[in-house]
């Protein structure tokens, strides 16, 4: 299992600590004839590059992504993709007073019970860094999707209390694109202006109390065809609960209703199907997409649930290495909250997960297997 | 990927569908010298079983299961074990009507869809008795699971409206096997009673009025020890995601404090550590018992939301095989709800996913190699 | 790994000893749509059904291969195929005497090394029944492989000194359909009359002398397109490898002129390219097909060394349980030679690794995915 | 599938071509706790570097790997260890003539027909230099090996008709330090001087024809415990055979006595069991090692034939990729023979195989589950 490798098809295994020589990811099954360049990588990275704004870590660090293989004359050869970016401005004798003790919220006791140690600078294996490599293979994903008429339009729904009041379906009535302009144009990633203020001031507030806040992020995803996602175990919602859950501060996920509809009723729940310009389509879209593991042809919605940042500079009680009660501030660079800078891992992810389960429906009928090999 | 293989080093494959000759699950890497009766299964299978309550569908299904292989003389061999079980009352006939149509809220579009046509019969492979396999293979994991101290604490937290009130760390109050005879001896498996009769009379109201509900499954595991979980994508809380979402009607996942963290601070959120009699631990569990996607020795917690049995008798819109509006009412035999049958197959996705990482976990430190391998 | 489960793709799964209540199989990722029916596999089994003639063991089986999932109405429906084959003319009580002892040549030793105990009867789960689940399995995937115009033809090439004297070059001279009917009509499975009735003296003589013996199987494959199989690990030769020593007694593998290469030159060893009627072709083919562990378009020609069949009626030295040292005569019903019995298990390996690999290139370049993806 | 990934629980991911930035590899699932430090993974890499002698190609590559990630203080940390290389004296104007023809015994031609075109620059892809990441990985997995008591003794066993008179056996009557520095004091890493002479001559000759040479390479690997090794497809010679196989120039893999058992009989082929000094030990060793694919306890011994190196300067036939009939002679520089730069691939595919399989073996039987969980 091992467990830094994702994906069947299109695989990609990601490497590298925060305070290492750099961080980086091997994407192999990567489909030949692509048209790729660094930029194309960078635009995603940026998306989640420190030093932003005032509410991300002031950590300045370049992000800049080198392909080391796998793209010959601008395009993917089919052979795997090797990216990497070199850390540059760690300063890891911040945390020389961290190695001895276990910070809250942190994996700091959970990698020590686990390997009997831990690279502790700036978090080592668990570090947010970690993503990097995740977000360049996603923009390898979302590129190749893109090609197959599929958009993504991911968001900060809420930071702390403060939630935008539009539902998917109502942002939706802009194309994706536009959505999407509006999201990057401010430091929090929300579609809405008046809930992104409101944020704003929470987080201040957040920061001046040495405090920090967590969020809701979501994703839709418009053009999936119908009939992606495999019935059993690698369900396409199982599928992206997994990918999502799989990044760090992520403490739910729910798709179409999600927990709402534990206290709904099937009259209520279920999605009618009409015909529509001579098409099925569905009434309304509280499935989220997916029905028995397999997408409907609707936009796909889910949401994931992302914890305040562990880190804060207030003081905690905790334990040392040699199980000594103490008490702890972390000092540092922090985020005060992580949601924004994740918005962009969600969607890789996402992607990620699609991009496999698209490649696996190639072989589901004798007449896909007839078609392609008689050409 | 093919989709009906979940696991590792504990491997189980489901097959069958609701009215083939049975349904079935092989279970490879099971260690051997396990004692294993299909008395073992049988418990398990039996908290599935319909026709349990007016609650559940009035099909009459023995669901014995019969161990085909892997076992001599009582013990697991260390080879695969196939566990078959025949289905008997199926009455076909009654899917005649909905062969041609898509029930709202099912998966014959997406079957359809996916694959070209399906078997109609009683929803096929998408049919709630897919589960059966997963069951009996989740029986053998929690017997394993048991033998290392590990117990499972699986209930309806909430049905409709009407939620249980205690927490998990109040209901840990008493020892595990006690809650697990409360919660076995009423139809809903809630650890409450007010609630439970309030909620049966809501399901009566649903039932009268043709229609269902859904609900919130919870599972505590105790006794898990520190270090089970992979960093990065298979994380002990990504992996369970997917566990849990592969099961039919799942349609949010959360762990710990789950999608409330969002609106909390790192303040409240952090679990602070302490020495007790010893030993570091938690003097609260938010977290649910994993950070950094490895287990943290406190109890394990997550819910699962479960949407309202699809199949009502009121009368629904929908489109036919031709592409044409019609209106359906579903007959037959259907639970107004599932989520008391489906908790069994919550604790045992939960127990095939945490006993395949605690086996990977064994080869994660090179003393460990060195003790196993100086034997 | 556990180890029961091969493909990634085309996925199959097989459990049963020889004395248990049976063997099957469960073939994962099947397209839908193709038609099957029991004698599609049972055409397959009889190829290696017991009792056949004198130099096959004279165990009475049926070998009848029952559908339990996965088809309806004539076509797979893309879930599991569950194919279950019974055990019935078993003798356990001829086992009594080898429970505590060690048979030399067979995985008595090793299984008890591993597990702590075996299932002794009949070899348990290391017998040569544990093959019936792949020639199942095979027979569908040599079905799928026939209809994108794929033809197996393999045969007897040796059985101890005697060989048959025609290359697959020369045997090719022949329509596959024309050569497998030769091969079919007598019980050593040679391509040629001569050798075959040579090598029955020889066999004979073996059995006189309480003896057994070993031989070649030779496997060639026509009309497998160019571009086939992954060019580092998954190497279509590779995975051929793999997919042929899995099979019990199998102790050699070569692919075209195999070891003879090591001897021959480059000037020698390499095919020349050429221009015929229009289409690039091989003036030679002592690659055997495959050039970079991806198929050339040349005919796929392998060979797979069978060792001696390890029972023999003649007296050997061995250990029991208690590390006693003894003489061990063996009784029962046992093949002479397997040699003829598992060309189709060689051949229905090598149909699941080629299929497997055919479905992988679906999604090998962007062209392929925009195609499919746009219609 | 993909097919850069190889192995479970120990699991590598090579990346790079010949003339791109570099090579490396991504060694996951290592265990926590192993002292490793660059000069642990250039004692490996010099023993295929070139250069070496005037019987490989004339490139001249320091060959220096770098450790970006996974080792902290000088010890893994059980995260993902990033290995790179990379390419410096690369002439890549060597190959504008080769761009647009296809070289017989390379796969030129059948990676265009894969992935539509090729990075044909020094092969790409399909370069030998892809295995500086499984060396580079197989030199991590061969000293965890070392620290259990296994040894590898790998050489040349015989090139062109010219082959080493000893029989495994016989080499082992020295202990494999001392035969591991008699194999490396010669440049053909043969393990006797006689035939190491005879060899060079003949060489000398190729090379003087503008041929080339193949050869066997032969591998011991002593201090195996009996165990190891999956019982069906997984099974020790199964994986030991598609990752010898895997291995660009490989064409025959044997294991024991391999193609000899194909003419032996069963009385002479089957290796007696006997006690001495009180263990359980085989008289005779032509199994190699592994009976049901499951390790003895015996010196594991097997074999692969190395075809010819293709790349040979002699005038060749064949075809442009506009389908012109041409003839080619091959420039740059090359290798007469590859088989002593085999030698350490070999051992490393050998040695991963080997250990992936012996963390699969920790978790076989529940008292090694109870007793590692009781701790």
């Amino acid at each position: 299992m091992a467990g830094s490798t994702f994906g069947t098809h299109f695989k990609i295994t990601t490497w590298g600590e925060s305070h290492g020589k750099g961080v980086g990811v091997v994407v192999d099954g990567c489909p030949a004839g692509l048209s790729l360049t660094e930029e194309d990588i960078q635009k995603f990275l940026d998306r989640r590059k420190p030093g932003q704004s005032k509410f991300s870590t002031q950590r300045k660090e370049d992000d800049t992504a080198e392909i080391l293989s796998g793209v010959f004359e601008g395009k993917t050869t089919g052979t795997p993709i090797s990216l990497m970016v070199h850390n540059k401005d760690h300063h890891s004798k911040d945390y020389g007073e961290i190695a001895s003790c276990y910070r809250p919220g942190h994996a700091d006791y959970t990698f020590d019970m686990k390997y009997g140690f831990r690279d502790y600078r700036g978090g080592g294996r668990s570090s947010g860094r970690e993503t990097i490599g995740r977000v360049a293979a996603g923009a390898i994903a979302v590129k190749i999707l893109e090609q197959m008429g599929i958009s993504f339009v991911s968001y900060t729904r809420s930071i702390g209390a403060v939630s935008i009041s539009s539902s998917p379906e109502e942002l939706l009535s802009e194309p994706p694109a536009e959505i999407a302009r509006n999201i990057l144009s401010n430091p929090l990633y929300m579609p809405e202006m008046e809930p992104c203020h409101q944020a704003q001031a929470f987080l201040e507030t957040c920061m001046e109390q040495k405090d920090s806040a967590g969020g809701v992020i979501e994703c839709i995803i418009t053009g999936v065809p119908a009939g992606i996602g495999e019935p059993v175990f690698d369900k396409l919602d199982a599928n992206l609960a997994k990918a999502v859950f799989s990044i760090g501060a992520v403490k739910g996920f729910e798709i179409g209703d999600g927990f709402s509809c534990a206290s709904s009723t099937g009259s209520k729940n279920n999605d009618s199907l009409t015909m529509k310009n001579g098409r099925t389509s569905f009434v309304t879209n509280h499935a989220g997409g997916i029905l028995g593991g397999i997408s409907t042809g609707a936009p796909i919605i889910f949401r994931a649930a992302v914890k305040p940042t562990p880190s804060i500079a207030s003081l905690q009680n905790t334990v040392d290495k040699n199980g000594k009660d103490i008490e702890l501030s972390i000092h540092g660079r922090h985020d005060p909250i992580i949601v924004p800078r994740a918005v962009v891992v969600v969607e890789s992810m996402a992607a990620l997960t699609l991009l496999d389960l698209m490649l696996e429906q190639m072989g589901s009928r004798m007449e896909y297997l007839q078609q392609f090999y008689s050409e």
